[in-house]
């Protein structure tokens, strides 16, 4: 009997821990998605301090051409610099996400357009979400290129 | 007693669970820095098949200016792609790595020179490590520059 206890004890362990994660998966891809369609809406608003409001406290921008954006303060930086380069609206696409507890990384795609709406830009991107202050949110954010230097 | 032997049990999973996952955060860390080191012995060398053999069977690499380079084939192009733009030499430094289980994540800064050893480009990435046939591989290889388009 307290072998057999034991024994439960153990499945019962592994089976929270397995359909928890698995269904994990899933929700934190969806608020994933969530959360980068509040990242276009900040960009096109041009609302810096929402789209900060998405980065954990340390987070970094890591722009190409650029040393790495950190913190509110470099974030604002970024933004800036993205918004005076012209681009007034990105979409985002996400590929792939794998989640570890309150770690995911998300693999996926982008396409930049100018505030008139022409194409800027596209390319790809990593993006280390963490989940911080009960929402999930961009780590380590980088980003380059599909098109050959202008 | 049986109440007591639930318990225990529990903190002897907790524990092993625990101090594998502390030891293992920082073996993975120097193996990864192993594999890098490996990285720029084949970039220096030209070894393609060196260089393929780091990265896992789809792995990705995803260099600014040019699509995703995927699995064996498309990374051989992309790293001839390097080599042919006058690359001779790249440097690898780890400033964060993160395990879980199967999987890692990096990030760091590379310092690239040509093949005369003049300084070519410098800046960051990040790379998804899984752990695959016994190493761990380069699975998401994504970096871009910290300087001024030229």
């Amino acid at each position: 009997m307290r072998k057999f206890l034991q024994t439960s004890f153990a499945a019962m362990i592994f089976s929270i821990v397995g359909f928890g994660t698995m269904a994990a998966q899933g929700n934190v891809a969806e608020e994933i998605k969530a959360a980068n369609q509040k990242l276009s809406d900040c960009v096109a608003a041009q609302d810096a301090d929402a789209c900060i409001a998405l980065y954990t406290a340390d987070g970094m921008f890591m722009a190409p051409n650029a040393n790495p954006y950190q913190g509110p303060m470099g974030i604002r930086d970024g933004l800036q610099a993205m918004w005076d380069s012209g681009a007034g609206a990105v979409n985002l696409t996400t590929d792939e996400v794998e989640v570890f507890g309150e770690t995911a990384h998300e693999v996926g795609r982008f396409v930049l357009n100018g505030k008139d709406g022409s194409h800027m830009d596209h390319g790809k991107y990593i993006v280390i979400w963490k989940h911080e202050g009960g929402s999930w949110k961009l780590h380590r954010d980088i980003f380059n290129s599909n098109m050959a230097p202008r």
